[in-house]
């Protein structure tokens, strides 16, 4: 069981924009990254298919504060805690942090467990399936607090 | 002044991820894309230069909810209110309109205006200018509250 | 039938880089934007269900060469012109104009007609459907060595 | 003095687009990844400031061929050569690869050397500068051939 994961990035080149920082939709594409990294290493992934369905997680809100910029070739970790699991949602907090500590920015996913059919490409929520729950779990209180 | 703005757009193949919607971290493109196309439709530049600085808009915090998806070829209305104007800061509320009423999702977006120092990049918060208080003011209560 | 698309577009704020110009790969982007919007133009969808297989038009090459940058808020056009058509594969050139007249780039797209099983997401080129060779032609050779 | 480099990647879910596949003009943004990983593996930076300038490095022409997909965290190579070399211009070939051996596409970039003035953003070509000429040579003609 795991609520809590750390993930290394560099900033790329084509990540900024013309104001010489990365583009603030691009902590997004961070966030989206780490919580994928997250899943791989407790051995799952976010793209599965259980029960004779294919489950996506679409997303169901999400939000960033900024505090700094980042540049190009930053080395930074993405700081994954999960705050809240319930019946077809997971919702994750995500702090970006340069040189180990220095706060970046901050943000948080909510994801819903859905259904996809393959025919129509319509998604329905779903319970969270069964790997999910052996596997990910909710941070305790006072890591959440931090 | 203005306070509104309705920009039509349309989804691009390269949006679109493999769960065949448009990936949630777009939103946030098609918002400033439609801020963008608000400030010049009021005569104004995201990227001024004003009494000798370069003056540019970071954000300060975005968010978004979803509640339908987006699909390939998807014709849609961002719909754009100036929710909040502070010394320093502007924020805009964005919905996202199906066939010009089916919401599709909701956002919001704080800009910071700030000034960048050309030599070392360094930002700081100013003032917003002159051109933008004369154009630009906070909807009012019964538009915001719709 | 058609073998020519002009397509007017601005930059966003979002395709720059550090380097204050749009970043090169956005260019790929333009141009399969203009080659949606020729398609439409036309009747036709990229994205085509046809005697009951779904047609995907992945890429088989692409190359841009880049004479002057794009910058923020430039609007431009994309030309397209139809420059072959194969059994399963039609090439697009395309220029990018500024003031309607200024070549700031031109490149190509080979892009293949395929089929995409739906349960295993294997692609396999198939013939050109026939609702494309009744909208779609080569354009003639002075046109295109224009 | 270096003229190879190999990067090990894995494709993001938000590379993705709507056939299920790694959008085309991703692996432009691979490649760029990769050339910049290669100048920090030298000691170098794409983002230079010598002699007083700041050093860009704009392309000037870009290719890629794509032989098969690349799908959802397929973990892949990128394999680096440097294959020309002139007064103003570095050309980079660029394979990617599956499984250590599987070729799933190649591409390549002439990158131009350029000053550009920190007051207009104009961009010139220039020489390559001296800590270039020092670290990156052309890979031999039996390497490139391969």
């Amino acid at each position: 069981m795991a609520y809590e994961f750390r993930h290394r990035m560099r900033v790329a080149f084509a990540d900024t924009d013309m104001a010489g920082i990365v583009h603030f939709s691009r902590f997004f594409y961070y966030m989206e990254v780490t919580e994928h990294a997250f899943l791989r290493s407790v051995g799952l992934s976010v793209h599965l298919e259980t029960e004779g369905r294919v489950v996506s997680w679409p997303r169901g809100h999400v939000e960033c504060t900024y505090k700094a910029p980042l540049r190009f070739e930053d080395e930074f970790d993405v700081h994954l805690l999960v705050r809240e699991m319930k019946r077809s949602s997971i919702t994750y907090d995500f702090r970006f942090l340069l040189d180990g500590e220095n706060l970046v920015s901050e943000g948080s996913a909510t994801t819903i467990c859905a259904a996809v059919d393959r025919a129509t490409g319509r998604m329905s929520a779903i319970a969270i399936p069964q790997p999910f729950l052996e596997c990910v779990e909710v941070a305790p209180a006072d890591v959440l607090s931090t």
